[in-house]
């Protein structure tokens, strides 16, 4: 199976940082439900559910730029994307659901294609299907066009999750007038950080959301909350766990690559080795390869064929030879499959590369570092360091504490455990951004529902005949919990 | 006892706007805790608590312009005021609580001569005591200077409701930080504007504030939440129970001086029975000047005086003669004290006449109008007149659903029974504005606190001798609520 990866940054990051100081930019793992695009390069033929975009009409809505400002330049419109399914929908009559998917650092037709939760779900809600593009996405680009939005910071300013949220209050305020259903109770679903703006969304605007189902959301990756090191450490564990020798290998082979680069020629033979599609300028252009490599296939390390499991057959396999090297080069192909060259493919930088690298240079600093007990050489995490490459890349700082002081975290158990209700914290335990992520019930109504095996975003994807049966289990609590909120509004709605 | 009056707008907006237009910005009522200035013209000698202002100090925060984007500009600072008094604080190892006031449409000072709560209950709360001005008021100027600041709306853009309590975050924030108080319980108070301002912080910032007293804060009237007519349908029902022979003569006048004013020579008879400063140049000038006499009188019906009772006491003796006009000239006078002219003295708008003015024109639309029902002429709310003329006099429109859109307001009983927490809505119900107040319980921490006989924020101001029985025990039951709060707070964080 060929894995195409998206979110390499090196190439276009590396013109304008040092590779020192890129570092840490550039090996931040992508947050997404999606991660590689197998179902693009190879149409999962298993999928259970009657996804059909044709059930989905367009709708483009006349947005405001700025909700938080009232300069002349904050009353600037732009077209925003979201698409509706009404097909399944009870009505407003009876106040039936409406279930809306909050977009997030991709074009809103990547989500469509391989989120199903809604789809899946959307004859037992008898709901309206909702999915919304995150603003500076897809086909939703202030300014006129994507080049002038993204052009510098007096342009990006306005690309943030708090405009991000606001908007999707106005276009849900807006449906549900247009529909006519004042009462309809609203379920907002995100993945990863569109995770966290789903359970942001329900704690900001309870007035339009009835409930939040936030996957994979490490809203706790911020600040001090979370040890720095918790990415990496459960990246370690997963590949530690498919097998001791591949995370043994692994593990050596960051100091064999740099004793073979400090060589005579030894850059050379590294590409030769690791078949680079260009030479090497460094080593370390290699050995963030390959850690970003191993953190995507442990973060999404999906049923049935477990990447994990594939990269380390590579690698245990030695295929390619028994040295240390050629053992990582054989799970290097096991990922990809069988290319002409690998490691510094000339790729452009999708959407999702240049967009979140804004945000998580403005405001989604995820403070994510290497510590000593991994598989990978420590790394930690240096904010001074990762504020000034921020600078120089936008010429604007980062603000490292805007998303604690506007959204919390600290102690989240004790300040909202009497206070908000009806959000799902749902994470797979192997996948290392659960982390960052609620894993303990906050009250009755804020929960966490965890699966052991599970990985990124897993349980919003649409189900397929293929899916364990924990994964099936996970989703029916789901569910089940968010037809509990539903009907417990729908008496509270008789009696209002 | 002689009231000064701080804001009638006329003068100032008359300039711009054409009488017609400029009715219901001329007439939309202020909204502060204080009102008429009777503290500061005549010192208050009957104050029971101890306040000292020298028991304040002084800090300037250095705030950001804008926390929600990141242009180059939003990242400008400008120097923030607030006042702490540590006098009565427990301590943070005790984790003693914070009373934070939150400032509204005035220089902080003016709060802290008033609003006696925090200084009145410091002792049995143990409690640190935090003033906080609101941006664009007093010394908390952006822009370097006033006049900068308030020159358009491309420097006012940043002067609103959802800045403001994001500067109340980082403040708090930034206190708990440095007197290392991370645990400390922080109850946010507010009245009118500011009570608002409460309620909203609590709900958006759970994590900041464990509560909130929101005095009087009438956040139901926006959109179409509250009839229109409810603040004068009070102003009224507070003149006839005062006396009817008072409410009929009010009710008859504005007739009588329409006709006056429409017979030749007949502005300048009314100028001269109204002894007013300058000749009228409008009928509309004296009948404003009215409308916003009672509608004062009505708000601050204050014990011992009650100002209401003063106006239909000068109305009904009947001192300046028997005729209509002559007995409006009367509770004039009572209200105003003896003068050596009425009506339209020239005085210079003062910080809240000027900013209060643009925070309604760009969000805090309340659409206060005249119905049928009242004791003045019908002037039902024109939203699209009223858009116009700010959009005239600032050159952009108001955004009148973005208030309920961020903090929401319909249905708030069915949206926030099971969501949120500790909120105390107290109201006075001869207050006109507590017809958009709350002013049934929403649950069990979500409560309203309601007087019969109380006006505007009475329960927030120092406590005098002089306050009636209902309003001791008024504040009695919020300190009781508040200290629930705190002590089941406590008990949480002996489990944390």
């Amino acid at each position: 199976m060929m894995f195409q990866r998206q979110f390499l940054l090196q190439s276009f990051l590396l013109l304008s940082l040092t590779t020192a100081t890129a570092k840490r930019l550039n090996t931040i793992p992508r947050l997404s439900p999606i991660g590689p695009r197998v179902w693009r390069d190879q149409p999962d033929k298993t999928t259970l559910g009657e996804f059909d975009g044709e059930d989905f009409e367009t709708f483009f809505h006349n947005q405001t730029l700025d909700h938080f400002n009232y300069r002349p330049e904050s009353y600037d419109k732009f077209p925003q994307r979201y698409l509706i399914n009404s097909k399944y929908w009870g009505g407003a009559n009876v106040s039936a659901p409406i279930l809306v998917y909050l977009g997030a650092e991709e074009p809103i037709d990547e989500d469509l294609a391989a989120v199903g939760f809604l789809v899946d779900n959307a004859v037992q809600f008898n709901s309206l299907l909702v999915f919304i593009e995150h603003r500076y996405y897809g086909k939703s680009i202030p300014f006129g066009s994507r080049e002038e939005a993204l052009k510098d910071a007096s342009k990006l300013g306005y690309f943030n999750s708090a405009q991000a949220i606001a908007d999707y209050a106005a276009i849900i305020i807006h449906i549900k007038e247009t529909l006519r259903a004042q009462y309809s109770p609203v379920i907002v679903i995100g993945g990863s950080y569109g995770g966290m703006l789903a359970s942001w969304f329900r704690l900001k605007y309870p007035h339009i959301a009835l409930g939040a189902l936030a996957s994979s959301a490490p809203i706790l990756y911020f600040d001090d909350i979370t040890p720095q090191d918790g990415y990496y450490s459960i990246v370690t564990k997963d590949f530690r766990e498919a097998s001791e020798t591949c995370y043994q290998t692994i593990k050596t082979s960051w100091s064999e690559i740099d004793e073979l680069a400090s060589k005579p020629d030894g850059l050379s033979m590294l590409s030769k080795k690791f078949k680079t599609c260009t030479p090497l300028a460094d080593a370390s252009e290699l050995k963030d390869h390959l850690d970003t490599m191993y953190a995507s296939a442990a973060q999404y390390n999906r049923p049935p064929t477990y990447p994990v499991n594939e990269v380390c057959k590579g690698i245990d396999g030695g295929g390619f030879g028994d040295d240390i090297l050629s053992r990582i080069f054989g799970g290097l192909v096991a990922y990809k499959g069988n290319l002409s060259c690998y490691v510094n493919a000339h790729t452009d930088p999708s959407e999702t590369t240049v967009g979140w690298r804004w945000q998580t240079c403005s405001e989604m600093a995820i403070p994510i570092g290497v510590g000593n007990n991994s598989m990978f050489p420590p790394d930690p995490f240096d904010l001074e360091d990762y504020i000034e490459n921020c600078k120089s890349l936008y010429g604007v700082p980062t603000r490292p504490h805007w998303i604690t002081t506007y959204y919390g975290g600290h102690s989240i158990k004790l300040i909202l455990q009497r206070f908000a209700s009806n959000i799902i914290f749902s994470n797979g335990l192997r996948d290392p951004y659960s982390s960052g992520g609620v894993l303990e019930n906050i009250s009755d109504t804020v929960v966490a529902v965890k699966t052991v095996n599970g990985s990124h975003c897993l349980d919003i994807l649409f189900a397929k005949e293929t899916d364990p049966e924990w994964l099936v289990t996970q989703r029916k609590i789901e569910i089940k919990i968010i037809k509990e909120w539903i009907n417990k509004y729908y008496v509270d709605l008789t009696m209002f």
